[in-house]
């Protein structure tokens, strides 16, 4: 009698504060809302063909690009490259060795000039090395002194209030939220339960090899400067599978590194959602896709528009774009 | 008004029902238990110097010889050597090849003593070259039919009452429970949400190495014959490091392949427990520890006796083993 008085009760004021608010008050309301807010409803009313139990209610986001920004450059290389800087004291050597030298001298061409074998030694050099705590240390640090070089901002502003919308609206109706980023798993670790709202254990990313050591008698966990695994393209649903096991039925990405991420999702046997953000807005944020150098969306585009996936168009979609503050 | 009447009658609802119920009805009522329900009671009152957040209540827990039993051999390993027999006939060549030969002909000793290479040989050859999905449906349709060859119990009925209430007992203050398995991730993937209620991506384990395929116009996940990761002894830290990103406060083992999940548990910052499952009950499971060549306890049972961490005394500590059906 105490338990249904409880159930009625809370039936009714969940059903009055749901009348009220809007869950996605910074997308404006266009086909994409409407087609976000249909899926979701479609899945979870249990009167609905559609309907997904919650435990099978997985969502999957890219980050660089899709809940933060990435131009000029991905945050973490501009971390890796004040970090070396940092570092550089140390590493007298470095002055006449690239791409560290052009990381000193603050040349970004030169870095880039380096290519894929200058990148790795630069991720080696600024991401291990160090113990993860030391790490995650360095990495607090650096967000909370580091601005973005043309919008002044600190980077965890740089998230987009949107999507931090989309990714609550998502877990309040029963969804498990992850990140599956080509960027480093131990430094968005950093700030994705503060920020996202998604907690550790809910990260895939990209990975250094790791060693458990004991130093003066306190056990350590080592970064070492080898990669462990690449989490992009085809390396997304790999990871996945590995760290989550199971199919998402909702998956968020903006570029060709995730495309095969939104193939598998699509490819399930239930419902599935996959979501592009396209960036064409050069007021508010930036407006690239084919030939861009970061975030180059190709053929996930093609695909998105053959099998009618959904197109956000940053510009007439969403209503604002970074984080309220 | 409503809201703190709903808030009152739920504290009313809540410290009725906890009065009623012991949450461990198979645990005797020893140092052992007393120990564990004071813990949980010191992380979770809210006014207890000890207090941890919901969100960093983890608790990681072994498998074999942790969850479910382990003897004569690993669970996985009959698992292998029934799906060698099976895929046989499409290997002529096995006939005449080590490993192969010994588990075709039942001869475990023969297969024991192909030693490690032997072993990641099984494994590769019972657990890859095969999709992620088509693996799940063989492990699915063994634990249907296969049978201990000493209990004559279906393998997924000799997981330990005891520790079943454990977990959920764990739960029930707000953990979030993991396994931390030096067995193969995708094989325990297959039961663990249903037994154990640990949903895929709370499982860590070890695991082959993994690629993302189009086969027919459909992606596949793909497992190869390839070891990607031990977690076992000190993979295990590492695993606990790569999937939760987050130190545990509570962990569970039973054997040296434990040890290091442990020790970086207890040297945590906060508030830590562990605990050790000792195999001494030879009526209703096994009695085995130092001399044992499956689930091995010797170094960790040195530490846990100089540490004062909780060793369960199988005979002693647990009013039933195998779980109630």
């Amino acid at each position: 009698m105490i338990r249904s008085l409880i159930t009625l009760l809370s039936v009714l004021l969940v059903s009055t504060s749901a009348g009220q608010q809007d869950p996605l008050p910074s997308w404006n309301d266009t086909e994409t809302k409407r087609s976000i807010v249909a899926f979701v409803d479609s899945v979870t009313r249990s009167s609905s063909p559609n309907y997904v139990k919650p435990e099978k209610r997985i969502a999957t986001f890219d980050n660089d690009g899709c809940l933060w920004a990435e131009k000029p450059v991905y945050f973490q290389l501009l971390f890796a490259m004040d970090r070396i800087r940092e570092l550089a004291q140390e590493h007298p050597e470095w002055e006449d060795e690239e791409p560290f030298k052009s990381v000193i001298e603050g040349d970004m061409q030169g870095v880039m000039a380096s290519g894929e074998e200058g990148l790795l030694k630069l991720v080696g050099a600024s991401h291990g090395g160090v113990t993860a705590d030391e790490f995650s240390e360095a990495v607090s640090n650096w967000f909370d002194t580091a601005r973005h070089p043309e919008t002044g901002l600190a980077y965890t502003d740089m998230v987009y209030q949107p999507m931090l919308e989309l990714l609550a609206y998502l877990r309040a109706n029963g969804f498990k939220t992850f990140i599956v980023s080509g960027g480093g798993i131990d430094m968005i670790r950093v700030f994705s339960e503060d920020v996202y709202g998604i907690p550790p254990e809910q990260v895939v990313g990209s990975s250094l090899e790791a060693t458990y050591e004991m130093r003066d008698g306190e056990p350590v966990i080592v970064k070492q400067p080898g990669i462990d695994f690449i989490d992009d393209k085809a390396g997304k649903p790999v990871g996945i599978h590995r760290h989550i096991g199971r199919r998402p039925i909702f998956a968020a990405g903006n570029s060709d590194g995730d495309h095969q991420m939104l193939q598998w999702t699509a490819a399930g046997d239930g419902p599935s959602f996959c979501l592009l953000v396209h960036h064409t807005d050069e007021q508010r944020e930036w407006a690239y896709d084919r030939d861009s150098h970061v975030g180059k969306l190709d053929k996930a585009l093609d695909e998105a528009n053959e099998r009618g996936w959904t197109v956000v168009d940053m510009r007439n979609d969403w209503a604002s774009v970074f984080r309220d503050r």
